[in-house]
């Protein structure tokens, strides 16, 4: 049985196999990675988050060399702004960064504007999954878990943006729901940097209640490793 | 309108009041605040989830003399654990304290034992609401959502423990569906003190992006202002 | 590979095992069958829901002697109706049968009232699982589709009451999940025999868009084949 | 308090406002009401669905007049079908109209193919909500109840294609979660007219128990009467 040594306990804890476990990789977009986009708007240096790029970039080519299914998570609203909060619209508007406002890379957070695209180097290919979501967490009104579900996916190995904010939200919704997680910490990133270590600190406590966290080169070696299960 | 003056944006939003207002206290149960149940069996100190004690049982006091609605949420599995997803058994099995171990207190994490109690100095009381739950999250397979939403409540004060594992997962699925939420800080805690002030330090980046935290004297202040809307 | 001869196609589809395939006999409460409860109060001669009785107990019988998964449902509010929406309250008052008033058999649909037990000739035993729920559908707000999904169940064989409501509310919420539903005909029952044959009928339309039906005979006959899968 | 005179009781209990109420037009998609679509490669007739295309015209003229705020749904499927059970795959092959198999309205139920489209006399246009989804039911994994909720909606009118299987799996999920629901029958239709008839029927049973049913003309009567609430 191949597993990731990973901390504080091995992932997964049955096994890993190519058809039960996916990579998520979380809101690689240039609104949170380019310095024209929303979290610039917000005052953040874009190097927080743009540090997961190469990680990321890896891991993707890892994983789609080892037959892994791909998801990928897309955070947006609606054009009309008719899915967003009144406290995320009032809070976003207090940081001077509203949802919805113009900027270089057309309306921040809105769907279908330049700014809300993944990144060019960790595009979505034919066989990947594109989840679409409004709130940080990726199953919160979206079809993940059904499309997870219809695959026979239990074990999910995580990455992207932010490590505190939406990979966590995810990984905590995976949790409850029967997925084991893996939060891969040189493949995440975060526009505070304490916040980053903050996160990953928070996967290794009480035993691992969240999952776990290992490295880049950790998931690729068990991914490369000879005799990885079906 | 009144606000409470948190970190790092005055909450609510729209105004403090007593009926969109509720207070949710996570988790302050025996098995995790007393030296013989599930965190101990774990090799926790008790300590660092009893400093949540005192600031819980304050604004418990504080929360009903207010007016405020109440939520109490409690964790445990079924006896028969048939709610226990696969990687949760092999963690806390991995871990020297699996779910349903008997213990001093009764089964470890099962509904109906002694462990699963919340601690007397914070006992409901007529009126409030209990919410039972497996997950970390509070929201996760209960009914909490519709609860709140039959009352009209539209924020959230929170507190308990672990700040790191069920108060932010709560937290988190809290604001997705729409509630503004406040941490307060010093009337939560953790069995690892660094996670809990990773996880108060979590509520103050991106603008407050999980909401804001205050203080138990901060949040007592408001509520005991003259004026508080209705 | 062995299936129940159902109605508009054979069930399920990928062949009957008894590790896969959970029965889900629905809100069988004396509240529900017996002239004292709230259909009663309601106006309803029980005798419509009652011809669910000889019915279910024969599947129950034959599910628990083939070693299938069972569980129960049960409808009722919290004491202090704190989950019961306007609407609804309004409703049973309208109709003159108001959600948690007083009645022969205590308050009319509250948890944990003589009338919310399950009538004794079809009460749970050690293993199946109860599901408490405030909505006609009970996957709503509840853990039930944890409780099948921990245990590897994708398909339910379904009876109780009423046909038209609770009953197909719920196969409805488990179709879109994932799960391969039969309804039972004679093992389900209404107050008003015509919904209940409407309910059954719209089972057989669009090519059994919402499962299969078939009678106790039919499930009885799959279930104690030889060869039964495991 | 303006209510419209629906069977059994009037809706909504508590007075009929711009507000609070929004038309649902549920899946008025040439897949199902152009002979070449879906409907017409499992066999049906499509006048059975055609006839409630001058109800909910009318209606959503009526609607859009008078100000409600509206919803249209969308049942379609992922072009890679990764969000397709497999009970459904394996239904619609055994039934001769797999889903995704090219039609002459392109694939059968897959996004973004002719077929999909709404027709255009029912076309949604601007500040008017679509909501996307691959269950029968439009509450399942999309954000619909975010959407209502954020607007700050309670009370559904109903109308669409079909009336026994996505009108009302639309209907009971709207009702467990606190909608009041109206369908209207005469807006609705079903590519077998005895099933619409018993889905019509279902709406009156149990004092109201999923909502209520009136037509066209009543929701007309009321929707343009002076002193419609704000």
């Amino acid at each position: 049985m191949s597993r990731i040594e990973a901390n504080p306990h091995p992932f997964p804890h049955d096994g890993l196999s190519r058809s039960t476990t996916a990579l998520v990789v979380v809101d690689m977009q240039r609104d949170f990675l380019e310095p024209e986009g929303y979290f610039g708007a917000l005052g953040y240096d874009p190097q927080g988050c743009r540090a997961a790029l190469p990680g990321a970039a890896a891991l993707l080519g890892a994983a789609r060399a080892a037959g892994l299914f791909v998801v990928h998570t897309r955070q947006g609203y609606r054009p009309d702004l008719m899915d967003l909060p009144a406290h995320k619209a009032w809070r976003t508007a207090h940081n001077g960064a509203p949802i919805g406002a113009p900027g270089p890379l057309g309306r921040l957070l809105v769907r279908d504007e330049p700014g809300w695209q993944i990144v060019p180097e960790l595009a979505p290919i034919e066989g990947e999954a594109v989840i679409d979501k409004s709130g940080n967490g990726a199953f919160y009104d979206t079809d993940l878990d059904t499309v997870l579900r219809v695959r026979g996916i239990r074990h999910l190995i995580v990455c992207g943006i932010t490590t505190d904010c939406c990979v966590h939200c995810t990984i905590r919704e995976a949790n409850d729901r029967g997925y084991h997680c893996l939060l891969v910490s040189d493949a995440c990133g975060s526009g505070d940097s304490k916040a980053h270590e903050a996160a990953v600190y928070l996967m290794t406590v009480e035993g691992g209640v969240l999952g776990a966290t290992a490295t880049v080169s950790d998931v690729r070696a068990a991914l490369s490793a000879p005799g990885l299960a079906a």
